[in-house]
Parts: C-alpha cells; sequence; structure tokens
C-alpha cells in the first residue's frame, strides 16, 4: 500500500539550450543515476543507474555468448615489468594509471599499476594455454571496472574509474583476427542504433587516434544533442605485436610455430552518458525501451475508489507476466507529482487508469517522448504496449538522426572548414593521410578526427588542407 | 563436427586420502578452473572456474532481488581518512590493504586503499540520501572485487583479490537492522545446503572473530572432507557505530533526528573451494547441479554409424528446451578420455547413446558420483534427468553430512578436548564466554571458535578450559 510521500515539488532542470553541460549534471543528479563521492573522479552509481547498466550487460553478455565468447576474470593489478612488455601499449597507458606501491605497511618490490585495461594480463594467460591450432580461437570476456587517472571527470562521459566490458581473442590468421574486429564492431552499433535508438557512424580510427598498441581501431561515433561526438565503443585488430612481446606461440596444422593474431573490444558506462545526451530533453531523462529499468509505469488515479488499485494491480501483473518491466506507483503523492517524477526518470510509457476508465474498460497511455496521449483497452494492453514501445523506439532512432543530418556538413576548403567548426556538428573532408594535416586541423579548427567511415564518399580529389591527393573521406568534430 | 582432439591421457591427480592440499590445487588446475598470474595472490578465473561463479551469481541476486534488494557500485578506492572514521574497523583492515599512492607520475595527496569491503564507502553514500524515515530501509547490494594484502594464498580460499557480493543494508530500528541480519543468513545457508548440497551450521562469532567494527558477526560453517572448517558465509550486524561515526541521520515519525541502523553481509569465490573440497573425489571435481556449467554431458558412442549423432543432436535440443545446460561432445577423442575429462570437470549425469541404444530407442544415463548406470527411454528424458540430478544432488548433501557427522565429536574436559584435537574435525564444547579461555584453546589445541550455535545443545553446566559456569555451547576446529 502506499506511503505517504513528501509533496517536494520536481525542480526544473536547467534547458539544454540555456547550458547543455549543466543540464546535463542537473539530469544525472535529478534523475538519481549518480553521486559523488570524496573519492576523486570516481562516481557511486545509484540503483537506477546501475539498473540501466544491468540491463546493457545482460543484451550484450548474451550476444557474446551466442557469438561463442565465454567470460573470465583476470587481476586488478598488472605488475610495472608486465606492463611493460609492448613498448607503444605503455607508452599510451602509463601516463595515467594508479599505481599501488606499498602492501598493508610494506613497500612493494615491484609496483602494481591498477588495471587501465587488460591486454597484457590476457596475453600472459594465453601465452600459458594456447599451444596447438587446435586451442585456437580463444574468444574471452570479462565485465570489470577498470582506472584511468584523469584529470578533469564527469559522470559517465570521463571517469578515474569506470565499468566496462572487454573482450580478448585469439586466432590463428590475421583474417580470423580481422573478421573478429569487423564482427564485434558490428554487435556495437547494431547495439546501438537497435536498442539504444542511437544512430551511429561506423569507420576506422586515425593512427593518431588508435588504441595505445593496435594495429587499427575501429570505431562507433554517435552525435549527441549539441552536435558534439562520443566515441561509443571501439574494436582493436593488434596483429601478432602483444603475441610477440608475450611469446605466445602455436604449432600449426603443418607443425610451424606461429603466433596467433589479436583483437580486443570495449563498451563501457560511457555509453549511458551518450544515451542521456542523444534523447534526454527538458523534462528530464529519455530513455529507449531494451535498457529502462521501468518500462511502464502505472499510475493509478483517485485509486482510494472502488475497484481501481485492484484493476491496477490486475494489470501490472498481467504486464509483467508478458516480459514488461513494470512498476505500479500507488503512494499518496499527487498525480502531478508523479508525472513529472517519470518523466524525469525517462520512463517509456506512463500508464493511466482511474474510476472513469475502468467504466470503459480502457486505460490512457502517455508517451514520454511526445507526451501523446492513447486509450487502449484493458484487453488490447498485452499486445499494443509493445507495439507503443516499439514506436517510440522508432521515434527516438529517427529524431537522432535527424539532429545529426542537420548538424553534419561538407567542407572543400580550409576556409570552409573552419568556417564550420564555430558551431558543433560533424564536419566531413577529404584527407590526405598526413599527420601534419591532421594536427593543423586540431590547432586551428579546435577539432579531432573521429574517424575514416566504412561508408565513404568522394567529395572532391585533394586534401582541403594541404591541397595533395585525398586519400580517403574523413569526419571531424568536437567530442566529449 | 568434431574436431580432432589430442588423445592425451587423463593425469592421475593426488590422492585425497594422500595429501589433500595437493589434491585440491590438481583439481583446480586439471579441471581448469584457475591459472595463476604474475601478480602476487591474485588468480586468473578461467571459462570454467568463472562459469561456475555466474550461476552462483544468478542464484543469489535473484533471491537478493526478490526480497528488496537493489544493485549499486561504488568506487573501488578508499581515501585513508574516510577508512579511518570507524575505529575499530580501520584497525582491523588497515594492515592488509593495498595503497595507491600515485596516479601517474603525481604523487597523490593522500594515499588511497583499494577497498577491502565497503561499509565506509556505503556510508558516506548513505548519509548523502538518507533524511527521512520514508528513505528506509535502504537494501543496497555490489558484486564487485576486493583486495585483502594476504601473506600466504590459496585458488579461492584465499587470495589477494576475490570476487563477492557485499549487501549494506539501513534500517529505522534495531530490530529491523537484526530481522535483515538473520534473514541474509538464512539465504546463504538455505543457498548452501539447497542449491551446493553443502550442509553448514549457523551460528554466532564470538567477539574475538567477529567483523572488525560489528556488534555481531552471524555465520555458516560448512565442513570440508578432511574435516577442516570453511566459513562460508557471513551476516553482520553494526547496530548504530558507523551511522554516528559517519553523521548519518534522519527525522522520524516523530520527528526526532535519529541513527539508522545498519548490516552488511558478504559470500566470496571462497564458496567454489567450499564446493571443491565438499563433494570432489580422486577422480576430480564433483559439482551440484544448481551451480555445474555443464549439467548433462551427451556423449554419442560409434557416432560415425547412422543416426547416432543426429539422436545425439536431438537430445541436445531437447534438454535445452527443457531448460538443462547441455553440452554435446562429438568430438574424436576416445569414449574413455571423454569419462575421465568430464568426470574431472565434475558434469553431473553422462549421456551415452550407441547404436544399440538408438535401436532400443533409449539411453545409457551415468552419475558423476557413484558412477551408477541407469537406462532412460528417450522420450521420457526430459522428466527422469531432472530427477536423477535432484536425486543426486539429495546423494551429495548426505554425504557430506554423514562426513560432517562422523567428524564431530563432544568435549566435556580440556584433556578430551587436547584428545580430540589431534584430528581435524568439529568438536563442541560448552564456553564461559571469557577470551582467555578461547586463546588458551587456541595456544594449546591449535583450534579457533567457529561458532555459537543457533542450535544450541546443553552438554554440561561448566566450561572445560576454565571450569567456571558455561554460558553457551561452542563448536571449534581448524579452518581454511
Amino acid at each position: 500500500m502506499g506511503t505517504k510521500k513528501d509533496e517536494k515539488l520536481v525542480q526544473e532542470i536547467t534547458s539544454r539550450e540555456v547550458d547543455f553541460a549543466k543540464w546535463y549534471t542537473d539530469i544525472v543528479k535529478k534523475a538519481e543515476l549518480c553521486d559523488y563521492s570524496s573519492v576523486r573522479g570516481c562516481m557511486v552509481l545509484r540503483p537506477y543507474g546501475y539498473a540501466i547498466w544491468e540491463n546493457i550487460q545482460r543484451i550484450l553478455d548474451t550476444t557474446f555468448k551466442q557469438l561463442g565468447h565465454e567470460n573470465v576474470m583476470m587481476p586488478l593489478f598488472i605488475p610495472e615489468s608486465l606492463l611493460q612488455r609492448e613498448k607503444e601499449h605503455v607508452e599510451g597507458f602509463a601516463p595515467e594509471v594508479a599505481w599501488v606501491t606499498m602492501g598493508g605497511s610494506e613497500q612493494l618490490a615491484e609496483r602494481l599499476c591498477v588495471r587501465p585495461t587488460s591486454e597484457t594480463l590476457f596475453c600472459e594467460h594465453y601465452a600459458n594455454v594456447i599451444h596447438s591450432y587446435r586451442d585456437l580461437p580463444k574468444l574471452y570476456n570479462q565485465w570489470c571496472s577498470v582506472v584511468r587517472w584523469e584529470k578533469s571527470t564527469r559522470p559517465f562521459l570521463r571517469t578515474a574509474e569506470f565499468l566496462w566490458q572487454e573482450g580478448h581473442t585469439m586466432h590463428a590468421t590475421p583474417e580470423e583476427a580481422i573478421a573478429e574486429t569487423e564482427r564485434m564492431l558490428d554487435v556495437y552499433a547494431d547495439f546501438a542504433e537497435q536498442q539504444l535508438a542511437m544512430p551511429v557512424i561506423r569507420g576506422r580510427k586515425t593512427d593518431k587516434e588508435k588504441f595505445a598498441g593496435a594495429e587499427a581501431t575501429y570505431t562507433i561515433e554517435a552525435m549527441m544533442h549539441d552536435g558534439k561526438a562520443l566515441q561509443s565503443g571501439t574494436s582493436h585488430y593488434f596483429g601478432d605485436g602483444f603475441a610477440r612481446a608475450f611469446d605466445i606461440t602455436f604449432a600449426d596444422r603443418d607443425n610451424q610455430l606461429r603466433h596467433p593474431h589479436q583483437t580486443s573490444w570495449g563498451m563501457s558506462t560511457r555509453i549511458i552518458g551518450g544515451i542521456i545526451m542523444t534523447h534526454g530533453d527538458d523534462n528530464g531523462l529519455v530513455l529507449p525501451p531494451a535498457v529502462a529499468p521501468i518500462q511502464v509505469v502505472i499510475l493509478p488515479i483517485a485509486f482510494h475508489k472502488g475497484g481501481v488499485l485492484e484493476a491496477a494491480q490486475r494489470v501490472q501483473e498481467q504486464l509483467r507476466a508478458a516480459g514488461l518491466r513494470v512498476k505500479l506507483d500507488d503512494s499518496d503523492a499527487t498525480p502531478g507529482w508523479k508525472f513529472s517524477e517519470y518523466e524525469m526518470k525517462g520512463v517509456p510509457l506512463r500508464l493511466e487508469i482511474g474510476p472513469r476508465d475502468l467504466e470503459n474498460e480502457s486505460c490512457v497511455v502517455v508517451s514520454r517522448d511526445n507526451r501523446e496521449k492513447t486509450v487502449v483497452p484493458l484487453s488490447e494492453l498485452t499486445t499494443r504496449l509493445p507495439e507503443l514501445l516499439e514506436a517510440y523506439r522508432a521515434r527516438l532512432y529517427e529524431s537522432a538522426l535527424k539532429n545529426r543530418e542537420a548538424r553534419t556538413s561538407t567542407a572543400l576548403t580550409m576556409a570552409e572548414l573552419m568556417e564550420q567548426a564555430k558551431g558543433n556538428g560533424f564536419i566531413k573532408t577529404m584527407w590526405c593521410g598526413d599527420l601534419a594535416c591532421e594536427e593543423t586541423v586540431k590547432e586551428k579548427a579546435g577539432l579531432t578526427s573521429r574517424c575514416m567511415p566504412f561508408a565513404q564518399e568522394h567529395l572532391s580529389d585533394v586534401c582541403p588542407i594541404c591541397g595533395k591527393p585525398a586519400k580517403t573521406m574523413i569526419i571531424w568534430g568536437k567530442a566529449y
């Protein structure tokens, strides 16, 4: 039964258009996703925020396992000498790791870093368990947290500690490893687009932006409501560089000793920041149904009148049995307070049921995004609600896609690039492939390369930065 | 289709009776549960070992949520000043924590310990979110790893890093908090007995053995095959000690500011060590069905003959649809090799199907524990296999209980206690409640107090150590 709740007014949040950064932190706080802690740059994931992550985990984990991956758990620490085995890798990560130097009251003989990523640990283990081509492929994944000593942090987007999964696989041939790298990027892209309603661009990172130690990094890049980019998932191909550094060999079918070829791929709690900034509005969070902790909130209206609460409970049972995540709020708070509360929390559908609805054997369903009301007969709920959720998801996707299209431009000259860089958004140009031009764009226009999209377009023949022949089309942007 | 597998002979493992410790590490290695790493005291959980943990997680997490608990994620680190807020707690844990002193190349102003347990972090957060009696109870849990800088380590049983869940709850009254402490101990006990087939003794720890900072620690104590004890899960009642130290208050119904009352409870990957040492035998691991990654392995015999492989595949599909975890091994390894391999891995049931079975429309099912063969008609598999699994589980439980009963004795005098302490096993005595007597037993007999069982027996009127009047019955043992 309902407990009397404070009739606190839901405070307004900052408007997106007024101050996007403030709007973001308002949502994180008011939707009860995170709390700050006294631990520099680390966040507390509150139940509602963590429940979103649990849904993300469940979907991805199921997909990984269907594709043959197995979960493992590597140690939290990496001895300094192990981190140093692969040269480019240690150079990339050493400046941003946390170091354990004492155990109890004793100084350690060798300091340990708290894993920023686990290639080195997986490689050490793979050296123990890979001997023959029959041991390949190895398709491992782990769910854990990693630590990167970031200077300035924001909840979900950049935190000293974050949760993620990291897949690490080993294959007999480069072709198989590259196919895995591509396959896992597709898994992320499909997840983002189909489950999170976030359109993404699939592409390859430049050498400057690729993962430390990788031969190639593939990425999915999403655009946030304000036009900035969010790198939302990456998949790396390593060739046999780590395998050589860690002396991992296998006897091939022809009895020759060979080094296996490696991939890794990861998606993190960052994606929750992406969900907020893609779909949220001035009333709060807007969650895609696949990861919403509550998909339908049932609000009985005037429920002290005969039969309303009982009807709401029956509806709840029915929807739960149909596999929906449902909450019935029978607290004494006012309907107005409840409307605001569940809008702030981004619940996709609100189902209102009152005495008059009962007479008509129907209820009113309100969508979070456009507040459109639909009268649904009680007898049709289990078929109509999934349809309404799917229509809502499709609208979120379309709306995000429209925003991206409106904020994407093409620059054929450096002058155009400079002009377009005044706002946020994706800028498409050709590129000669030289690091110097990439650095010029960073310095002069304040943009980073997001990716060389797999879906290439021929915009012109020359690099607009240096005028030399172009090798590829590339996308620039400001990024979180 | 099958890939040709090396016809490596399954090597014999050390017998339990010859060297129990060696037998244990042999199993951990040969059943592919763990690998060692270059990180001192930390283990690599391999796919088969981690899959057991995933099953444990799923069952416990479902139960926790049914009881109203919510998952959260606290930071990995605890600033030294935060750890020091509760005096007994820091004294208990400070000697065994790992300290982060550097971030990147900079010395930290305040060192951070890697969480050995998270009471302090939960309390800091609770101070932010608990204001009114309406905010109570708070029933939070987290799944994570913790680090304790142990001197000597053994896979699962004692490792520098281990995986666990830690529940942390806050309640308006002592009564509610104590009820929660008891309820969660019962959850652990029921899980151990019903799902893991491990009989346990429920009881309370002495002040000497209780958790640092707790008012009371409840425990479930299991007996391993060799007669030693394993503390398998604990539940702590804190009173309002931490709440006072962390200044957590709430306005009660009468508008008075009060401190809430707290519990915490945890179960860890240690329990996998308990499963190994309770049920395992000289042929390898013996897994309870509830957590076995593979419950039934299907071995087609002479499967190049007409229809055998197809029949095995049909059986697999049928059993999977019935909710069983099944593996069909159609590799070219010999049946003998496969028998040994799946016995080593503790798979509860082995289902053999060959040309003659097919003619009879039946198959042979062999139980892992007693190797008893049952002929089961193919048409009855989905009803008979769950029955065979349940009978197997019941046998595991009975066998463990019998072992415990055979190795439990009663001592009425110090001389009896000393005599019985020559072997392993539980020794029941009365106790006056004085720390001095507990320390005497430790020094002279090499035993620690396991618990004061909830199921008390009146063995005599006096403490056999000092002769003073007894206050309670207590159980002593040697422990992992």
